[in-house]
């Protein structure tokens, strides 16, 4: 127990080619526009392992919202495959995130989804790390002076957190991009009226999915399954990508709906100065995202049978409940619908190269009262029901793409967003295996 | 969203031999005449993937009987690793056999081991096949005359398939070889009189064995652990397998009736033209097999406690209960017993290294009404607990020979069918493996 | 089935430093003294199967105790990994041990982990080895004389094992060292006062941790987590492994009475000639140990919430329950506590690289009576509470050291004999994979 010197660290990467990415590589250069991706890309242990290493732990992920970690001490955690991150309030009140792991002997600090602490304090021999990191106390740890190691050089590896209209973005590397603040600019207007800042928790589920955390992007990225979607077709227009002239004869009624109360919307919207229409990046970013303001179908509130709200207190300083939804997709692994009463975000997590956390969290005003202001059975039916049916579509495309019969086969005029999203991961993989 | 050149075939082995192959050769040159194989052949998980490539997805393999189709739609399905085969009636009442995954984004078609459709229709996006693997209906793709994909191209991906005195076996190979007609020749004049064709399923049982699917195939030829098997001992005579010499003091009785009752089959067979002797050709061909018809103990008419028939109407149009069981055996993957009153068939399908499928079904008269011409508890009851002695067997030896203490040892007497099936499964492998 | 010459043995290594056994040294040279160890010589599956191969398949390790197989045909098995080891005392009441696979088909002997036998009858084809290992009978087998194999050369592959103060060691290699006898030697003026050969088991526990065997062992080389004990705390002085200028003064009270009961813990030893003080030889031998006797809290006598004796009936010929607790610490995989009253001890066997068992058992004098002289609720409380304990901590910190952000930490004062294990564990492996 003579010497205390920083032990290098062990995840760096070989800068050669290994012969995965030479396979990683030639994957992608089989990928055709207009189709889904090679099989192997969606089963593979080892490609998904680069997932993770190449663009999982460079790019910035969604984390949660800031409504999870109101005051200081609260924390959320989120696990990619064998990393967990913590993300807690300060008591600055400050958002920060830190890798889950105890400097001492490596015991995982928290393992609850969320939950508040003073200190963060290692279960397994109190070591106690202040809310900003750093090491507070260590029992019967060699003085520095003795030759022991120094605290300063023990706080907990921080992670890079960013916060945008109250969507808290995390980040593995050591250099994170600029881009999410270029996204945050992007999606104020449409999102900062819905006050995240100013929402709480009403519900959260965590689903597993027996997929690849790509399917999981892929399916949401369409309408085209929605006939599987009847409680979300209550309030949702089936017609979601095509272009007017794509417009299928049987979704022709559905559409004409569509058309007046997208009307109705943008008056509303002009009134309020809120921002409706598409702005789109999704292929050529790293953080590639899309946001668009819609219109609902029935009442055009919120996500009810019959399209009235779910909330008594709308959002932020909201004065009218029919303004549609805001939505924000965002890859790798957020989309999110934020409505007048209330705001749905989806989390996805990859737990392994077939099975997949989506994590759905509803947020209501602060000062909404569950019982009088809302219902949380009625606030979270739609999707509930909606994420059961998407996850049973995952597990029979990830059994299908396991197959080596798969090929991949071509996408039809609904699916545009999908292919989008498939050419985004190519691009990327394609740079960062490069590096 | 550009090209729909079609994908080029993604499970093309390399030419070349790597590790994993010699790996193969060299235990497959280890394995001594008269003896077990080598452990590495029954656990190792890439030499278990070796099995699936070179041998279960070239050979013609079982995979149900015609009574599990009957009628146009219905099909049944067989799972080898992560490939899965669709059988199915098609409307003009050919048997047809296909890839079981969506030629859109992959997702597996049909789910069930059996069941009935009208058209192939795709869960995920609607994509509707005929039952004849041509692709009817996709919705919103892209017309062929404005770039799209011709759905010629799109047909499901065919499998092929005979059947053969009513049993249905599919072969993987893009070019299947004629073995399976020859068999078909040699074995119909022992089956075509239970004529499988008008029979029904009375009951059908997937049973998972913790071990390789090697070891359920050479479990099964052998009577010389038939002490385990009290309930199949009432009518089974244990000295199968055994020359007269070889016959055991204490098994002499048993033999004794077992010539008798072998006299008077010779006799029964005589008289309807029915074949009995021993056909064998397990070593040098792929669909290795051996058919016989063999007596029964006791009143040697079926597999009840005393050997008294089990079913009110006997098959086809036979006149005589006591015919004892015709009995097939085919490598890699099928045993049945016919008798004069029900067919009881085993399909071994592997899952794993160290699980595989034992598939029971028990075929009856096509008229035969449940609870007035059998009961299934007792149609089902000797199989059924012979199996599950047979799974403890397959786990006790999965457990051994996954232990680097294990050696294989010799066979005994009895076990000569056992040594024929490792000889055929390591010629083979050798002549796959060099292709 | 014509050659019965034995097979070669299929788990010799190859020489050379295959690329696992590179990785191995290249993380034992990165392990820095007076921290823990990489994180992927806890996690990596190569590496865990290296840990077998080279450490566990080589060295001594603990199966069990005499009392466990007091009578000819008593048994017990050992599994580390895939390697099944059957323990057992033979007609001459000698204990032997034997890899526990048929000679035949190589089906696992027994399953159970105690048991009784006559003789060792495989259950497949009733097989049939004496006690001593011998093949005494195998159906239908071609005699010698006609060409079939010697049944002299189908023994059961034996282990060795030797008795060490009635703790019982094996060693799978084929020339063992002789560092057991030694150890023995050095511990038995400690233990041969219990008379562990007069006790019964009076309770056994099986416990899966979810963590590497290594996690195990580490996290009983310390108290400096016993704060998380609290029922341990009663009896168990939490200054252990601190110096006396290493005691916090929160602990300084503890510590004087700790000081107390360690003088009358040296006069009682003194009077009866047993041994108390430490000997340690714990880095530079492989079967590295540690011996001591200490004093309880409370009472003094035993495991119970007030220190006062478990059991009515003392050990051997033991005739004072004030004698604290004889500990043996060995590596790869003992610890013990031997009280007046009864001796508890503990085998930590690998199960996978995350997964370990540890088995727990309870001694009492032969002659005791449960319900009378014990009672089993109350004699394996504290350990009960305290293994599942640290079954959570092991647990923590298995997920800890398998995320990349794991880096080795300091240990503490506390933790000098967590520093001698896995500098031995570095130093074992260090020497075998050069080998």
């Amino acid at each position: 127990m003579t010497s205390f010197a920083p032990a290098p660290p062990l995840d760096t990467l070989a800068p050669t080619l290994d012969p995965t990415r030479v396979r990683l590589l030639d994957l992608l250069d089989q990928r055709q526009p207009g189709r889904s991706l090679p099989g192997a890309l969606y089963t593979d242990p080892e490609l998904h392992d680069l997932d993770l290493r190449l663009l999982w732990h460079r790019q910035w992920f969604f984390a949660g919202t800031v409504a999870e970690v109101p005051e200081p001490g609260d924390y959320l955690t989120v696990d990619l495959g064998t990393v967990s991150v913590l993300v807690l309030r300060d008591d600055d009140e400050q958002v920060r995130a830190f890798r889950n792991v105890c400097r001492h002997r490596g015991a995982r600090l928290v393992s609850e989804p969320r939950g508040s602490v003073g200190n963060i304090v290692c279960g397994y021999h109190r070591w106690t790390y202040a809310t900003d990191g750093t090491l507070r106390h260590a029992p019967q740890l060699v003085p520095t002076a003795e030759g022991g190691p120094d605290p300063a050089c023990l706080s907990l590896r921080t992670v890079a957190v960013r916060v945008v209209s109250g969507l808290v973005f995390c980040c593995l590397a050591a250099e994170p991009s600029a881009d999410v603040d270029a996204v945050g600019e992007a999606v104020a207007p449409y999102l900062d009226a819905h006050a995240l800042d100013r929402t709480k928790v009403a519900a959260q589920v965590d689903l597993v999915e027996q997929g690849n955390w790509k399917l999981t992007m892929e399916n949401n990225r369409e309408c085209y399954h929605c006939d599987g979607h009847p409680e979300l077709l209550r309030t949702f227009f089936p017609t979601w990508g095509l272009r007017e002239d794509q417009v299928p004869p049987r979704l022709r009624a559905s559409h004409e709906r569509y058309l007046a109360a997208e009307e109705d919307l943008r008056v509303a919207c002009e009134a309020r100065g809120l921002a409706r229409d598409a702005v789109e990046d999704l292929v050529d970013r790293p953080l590639g995202f899309r946001v668009q303001r819609e219109a609902l179908d029935g009442a055009g509130e919120s996500f009810s049978p019959d399209g009235t709200r779910l909330v008594g207190r709308l959002l932020g300083d909201l004065d009218e409940p029919r303004l549609g939804r805001a939505t924000l997709h965002a890859q790798p692994n957020l989309w999110l619908h934020a409505l007048a009463d209330h705001v749905v975000t989806f989390a996805v997590l990859p737990l392994g190269p077939d099975r997949t956390l989506v994590r759905t969290t509803w947020l209501v005003d602060a000062d909404a009262r569950e019982g009088a202001d809302y219902d949380v059975e009625a606030l979270t039916g739609v999707w509930r029901a909606t994420n059961s049916q998407d996850a049973a579509f995952v597990e029979l495309t990830q059994a299908g793409v396991a197959d080596p019969a798969y090929e991949p086969g071509p996408y039809s005029e609904g699916e545009r967003q999908v292919d989008a999203f498939v050419s985004w991961y190519v691009a990327r993989m394609r740079e960062e295996a490069s590096r």
